[in-house]
């Protein structure tokens, strides 16, 4: 058989281990010479394939494998784009086909969450109806934890690092800042449907009755009016209280706290749970207020990823090209979980049909009965996943980031119409 | 003659190194026993001199100090309280010194940024007036670096490591993310009436044209319009912009971007521009918009704090215990630069009076002609500030940080009513 063509690109909200996914693909395609020839990326995900923007990691040797393993952000760029139903829109995949012949695609792994895997299952089906030879597979990832399948996304355990140690030190400043009753710190993290990252920051406890005291899911209905009491419970016994709130966070009837601003595809735009939640605190109780939102910042964090994230990244990464190689069609490579402590887990392939456009909500049995905080076996389930350190080279007190030089591949096609 | 008290005291905005002066401080104070009895702190800076609640630092080891020098947050907690003039309060002074004079307090060490430095003077000059034998110091603090006098604030070197590493690494995500003409991103950062940590961002930048793209300082008026077009211009280039926003921007007029809620001092507290301005761009232009508010996260950053910055605060610790043993009244250590590259400085005893309530703005040889960004020599006098890293130990994923057992000391006078 001749070396096919690999071509991965990354989809949907980068994080700070994506780029440990696209290292450990490249390294792996690299150990396949029989099967695999180029390894290509698109750039701006499965924008990049329809545009024929692609680019060729040949030219990356071992010491910018590790560069690009330490990246935060998406070295490939991504996207969020739906692809259209065959159906509806055959021009969509006579180009993206024209495109996989026309660099003799035979792989092609998905970097991303739930809408990118569903993106995989349509070219895996599309390949099969035109009778071309393609194996479709997801690398997963995602930095709200929300991908169903896998025992923790890639993505989650760094940013609820950053946001655990974040709750923490905040914690402590606004202990110090408390010297007239009543100050309250809202902090507002990621999570559009599920609360994972919330939950999370539950990790900052060194002991009980350290922040955060307040925990808001998406999963649990607000009821103000409960949740000014807690917080005036928290007052009360302490001076202050810490919060820490999902941006998706929701009342009874399902309408978000947030203001919304909805983008194309009928997604909101989520931002501002935070400050009314500070407010209406200010407001009814006479409390100080401050409120911090980390955006990108909490998924962004390369100075302080998870090494256990990290590593789980590269797996990932790594096991996709070893399936790929197998022929194994419409699958991701999915972490399963042995133990708690100490933490086992090894990776196996899980087939997309039941993962793509699913969410995976925190359960029942993670969250307290009173609705703001966690059962004993979510901390247990948590805490594996921000272990150990693998911080960055710093040069001039920041980190050394360093970008692969990724070298454009020729096209050989007519540009694409948007 | 025999050893007086020496009492310590956090004032203002807690940092991510006060507490290393403060473990300078006690370390000091015991190298000169002939002069300096018991080291003292007082909870919650001048309220807990008022309140007589005090706490002995005596039970401390090097390993307490160490495990101290490294806590982000206030360890004795701080306040936000000026003291009256004490014609318009005699029963406010009468009952400091009472305090003073209950524990043969010799020498008065205050922990904070200008307002705090007034009130080292009134207490100074109050001393005086009563005859009771009193050495009154700073020990400079302040996040956002507005304290006149000294090369750099302690503590503005570590949150502007925190705030210019965030700012690289959403930058990176900020790129990936971008496959669509028109994304910003803004970060609200700290500064009531001063640029100094806005402008610490540019630090962020690797290349020409990295992020952050536009500066927004207090010291320079805003308008709108001439905002509007850096950043629709930034897009046209590039396709996406990075804005830092100082919580103090203020339009022409002087009134604060920032929606307003005053305290009792008639501060107003901040908040709110990083989204207004994120809104405007939206509003106006379309692009897709983000805003992050790191908050308290920016200033107790403890896992990323400036070794220069800590070791600055340390030194200004240690000399001001130096100071006070030789009598040096109403002055504060301050440090004199004496070269950028390499960064060299010392500490010199600086007066007061021209410090207590000043403000350092960022000057005008600093800021760009375009009003959005900086000029090399503000790069330069930057620059030094960041460099080096000392990060706590971790423990199960998250900085292992420990705070000391502070034994309270026993009243000897009556409650002072509030």
């Amino acid at each position: 058989m001749t070396p096919r063509t690999l071509l991965y690109a990354q989809s949907g909200g980068v994080t700070a281990v994506i780029n440990a996914s696209a290292a450990a693909v490249i390294a792996e395609a690299r150990r396949h010479p029989v099967q695999v020839g180029r390894v290509l990326g698109a750039r701006h995900g499965i924008l990049g394939v329809l545009a024929e923007d692609l680019v060729d990691t040949a030219g990356l040797d071992d010491a910018d494998l590790a560069a690009l393993a330490a990246l935060p952000g998406g070295a490939f760029g991504a996207c969020r784009f739906d692809l259209d139903a065959p159906a509806d829109n055959p021009a969509q995949f006579d180009r993206l086909f024209d495109v996989f012949a026309a660099h003799d695609v035979g792989y092609f792994l998905y970097n991303g969450g739930n809408g990118s895997m569903d993106t995989v299952l349509k070219l895996s089906a599309a390949a099969k109806a035109r009778g071309y030879p393609l194996v479709c597979l997801g690398v997963p990832k995602t930095v709200d934890n929300d991908l169903v399948g896998t025992d923790a996304s890639p993505g989650f355990g760094s940013a609820a690092k950053f946001l655990s140690t974040a709750m923490r030190e905040a914690g402590m400043d606004l202990r110090a800042m408390s010297s007239q009753r009543g100050r309250i710190f809202v902090m507002e993290v990621m999570g559009r449907n599920c609360g994972w990252l919330a939950a999370a920051t539950a990790l900052a406890r060194q002991a009980p009755g350290d922040p955060p005291h307040v925990l808001l899911l998406p999963e649990v209905p607000f009821d103000p009016e409960a949740f000014l009491r807690q917080v005036e419970a928290c007052v009360a016994r302490i001076g202050y209280c810490a919060i820490t709130a999902a941006e998706g966070v929701r009342s009874r009837d399902g309408k978000l706290l947030a203001e919304q601003d909805e983008d194309a595809l009928g997604h909101v735009q989520l931002g501002g749970v935070g400050q009314r939640l500070a407010r209406l605190v200010h407001d009814k109780l006479g409390y100080k207020h401050h409120w911090a939102v980390p955006d990108y910042l909490q998924r962004a964090a390369g100075h302080l990823v998870s090494a256990t994230d990290r590593t789980q990244a590269e797996a990932v990464g790594r096991m996709a090209v070893d399936y790929a190689v197998q022929g194994l069609d419409a699958v991701m490579p999915a972490i399963v979980r042995e133990s708690d402590a100490p933490y086992r887990w090894r990776v196996e392939p899980a087939a997309l049909g039941p993962i793509a456009n699913a969410e995976r909500r925190v359960p029942a049995e993670f969250i307290h009965a009173n609705g703001f905080d966690l059962t004993d076996a979510a901390l247990r389930w948590l805490r594996p996943l921000v272990i150990g350190e693998n911080p960055p080279a710093f040069r001039d007190g920041l980190p050394d980031y360093r970008a692969p030089a990724l070298a454009p591949v020729a096209r050989k096609l007519a540009t694409y119409p948007r």
